[in-house]
This record gives structure tokens, sequence and C-alpha cells, in this order.
């Protein structure tokens, strides 16, 4: 099955993360790969564009099967292979309705708070252009959407969904990683440094961790004593 | 079942109409229900926020179950009541994969095209400041967007996964019908005429019409001549 299988992928991109968190939870490891350059325009080559004519990162297939959105990549493969690793979509429907709630949560409400406003912010908007109070209210929204998960974590303790890793967690993490390197100080959400570490500690997310985020600090930290 | 849920909603949001439509065809049509108005912020009002602390719509409720992101809610009502009604994720995987990846390719490049790029420009800047050359961009974009549905329509014909109605329809059906209201120029497409027809058709989409659609037209059509 993972000889079947093939991924291409940019290094950072939470898009491509969230499908490779689950290639690895479901047994996959191991799977072809091809790392493309964003700045070599790699994503628009001949090679891709034939599978994905969006010329969009991530760009998938399992045999004949084509899938390249990557949060559809995800339900795929957890729907296809269901028995398969990790379990992502849980069978007890309250727990189901809560991991599904947090997977869209996170891609919705989260990622608009964290990365389109406030994060899309600094790397779109020169910085003599910037309005520190913009910056204020942006930052302050996505504290609070922060505290949400805070929150959230507080309940459940373990994992999103409750006391195993699920879909809620592949779609999470990513984006607590990346605020993380962007210099969230984590140490303020006791919940969420847990959480963190926790799931840092899990083989999935050491397989797939961003080979260029282990090789060099970033070069901003934007959200250093702002989130 | 349909006596066990509730859902509060808003009048032409497309994150409504999408549960509304899949409610529709799982067989739960006669649903409770409370008509919201946003302009009024009853969406902020006490008995929404304590189900749904963000005060968004859509809200629902299955019995004791609280599920609020309408993608989470679509996703709920199929895998909880997988056997009612129609079957919105395929069973066969070549089909699901497909319908996967057009309902996240709806939520992401077409919202992002359509609405975020396009029309919501025209909603969010005044008329005296908006630039000739960054409508034509845009339109330009927008165009190509349909251009490419309308293709995926001549290789499937009767939906966009293939012969049969799919969560695929449910999610991208609801930014035609309002690119259609926006004025977008149907007639030039002729697949997605076809399928406009052919979805307007079904029952779910009479009984989730938005009422205030049928009464009044749109005020303004800024897709006329651009779409």
């Amino acid at each position: 099955m993972a000889g079947d299988m093939f991924l291409y992928w940019g290094s950072g991109s939470i898009p491509c993360w969230k499908p490779m968190i689950v290639l690895e939870e479901k047994g996959f490891g191991g799977y072809k790969n091809k790392l493309i350059s964003f700045s070599n325009k790699e994503h628009k080559g001949e090679d891709v564009l034939k599978l994905n004519p969006r010329g969009q990162m991530p760009t998938f297939k399992d045999g004949d099967i084509v899938v390249n959105e990557s949060n559809a990549i995800c339900d795929y493969l957890e729907s296809t292979y269901k028995d398969k690793g990790t379990q992502l979509i849980p069978s007890d429907k309250a727990q189901r309705a809560r991991a599904l709630q947090r997977m869209h949560e996170a891609n919705n409400n989260l990622q608009q708070k964290l990365m389109l406003d406030l994060l899309y912010y600094f790397f779109q908007t020169k910085e003599e252009d910037r309005k520190e109070e913009e910056i204020k209210k942006k930052a302050e929204d996505a504290r609070e959407e922060m505290n949400r998960w805070e929150g959230y974590l507080g309940e459940t303790k373990a994992f999103l969904a409750g006391s195993d890793f699920t879909m809620a967690d592949a779609w999470f993490f990513p984006y607590l990683a990346f605020a993380v390197r962007m210099g969230m100080e984590i140490e303020k959400y006791p919940n969420l440094k847990a959480y963190y570490d926790r799931v840092c500690a899990r083989p999935s997310i050491k397989a797939s961790w961003p080979p260029h985020w282990k090789d060099e600090p970033a070069k901003n930290v934007p959200l250093k004593g702002l989130v």
C-alpha cells in the first residue's frame, strides 16, 4: 500500500504537514515522496501539473487515485484504511462530533485568526506600513483564539477529542507548532504547553517534522511578546 | 431523530445552507430550527452562545451533541446516519476520493477566488476606491475557477463525483447559486447551467432555498459582465 503512494510536498507547509502526520499515524511511513522547492517553482513543474493542474502542494496519489486537497487526503486515508494504524475518526458519535468540530474549527477559525489575520499581516505588510493599533487588535484576537484551545484541552486533558490522538490533533498541531516557531510564548498556556510536548513526542510528528525547521531557526519571530 | 435536532441558521448564509441541504438529503426534513436575524445580532443571543460560544451560524444540536462548524455538521450527519436517505460519501474509493477532492476544492479554491477575492472586494471596498485593474484580475481568476468546474462537469456529466448527488454537490452548489444571484452569466457555461437546473430541481434544494432570495432580487449584481 505505502509502495503505491506518492506525495509531493513542501517543507514547513501546513497543508502538507497534515496528511504527512496522517500517513505516519496510519502506518504508511516510508511512502515514496518528493520534497519540492517552492522558490524554484517546482510545484509548477510538469510532473506535478500532470496530477494537479492547480500546481499546489500537497499533491498525492495512491495507485491510480489522485487526491490533492490537504483535508481531502486526510479524509481519504482514514476512510480507505480505517482499520490500519491509529483510528483518527472516533466510532463513538459524541467523540466523533467533537473531533469533527475541532478539525474544522482549526481549519477555519484558528487559521483565520492566527495565520491570515495576524501572521500574514507581518508577512505581507512592509515594516514601515504596519500600524501599531492593527497589530494590537489582531494579536488580541489571536490570544483569545489560543485561550479557547487552552480551554478545550482543560476539558479533554490528553488530546483535543479526548484521551486518544485523532484527526483533530493532526489538523490542529501544525498551526500550534508554526505559532511556536514564530515566537508564540507557549509557556503562558499551560495546557497547550503540556499538549505540545505530548504531541511532539509522537513518532508520527518526529518523522514528519519540517526538515528545514531542524536545520535553521526562524529568521523572524513576530509573535514574540504578542501571543 | 429529526425531533431531537435543532438548527439555528441565517438566510442566504453558505455555511448554513450546506448542512441544511444535507439534513434534507438525509431525510431529516422538518427538523426544529430558528431563523436568526444577523442585523438584530441574534447570533450573539444568549440561547446561541450557550451552545456556540463563538456566536456563529450555523449552530446545531442532535440530542445532547452539539456541532457548530458547517463542514463538521455535514460530516457528522453523514457518518452518524450513513444508511439514512441519500448516501453522500460514496463507498467506492475512487468515487469517494473524487467527492472529497471536490468538497475541499470548493471550500478552499472556489471560496477564495469567487467570494473572498472578488465578491468581498465589492462588499468591502467603497465604489470610489475600487481599482479597475484589480477587478479585472480578480474577475479573470474567478472565470478561470468557474471554467475548471465547467470542465469537471464535462467529465462526470450529472453531478460532481459522478452519476449521483454527493457531499461534493452539497458543498459546491451554494457557491454556484450565490454567484448566479450576484449576476454570474451562467449561460456562458453550458455544463454548469445544466447542472444548476438539475440541482435546483432536487427537493432538498427547494426545501432549503434561502427564503429572502425568494422574496426579493439581489440589490446589486456585481458579477454581471464579469463572470
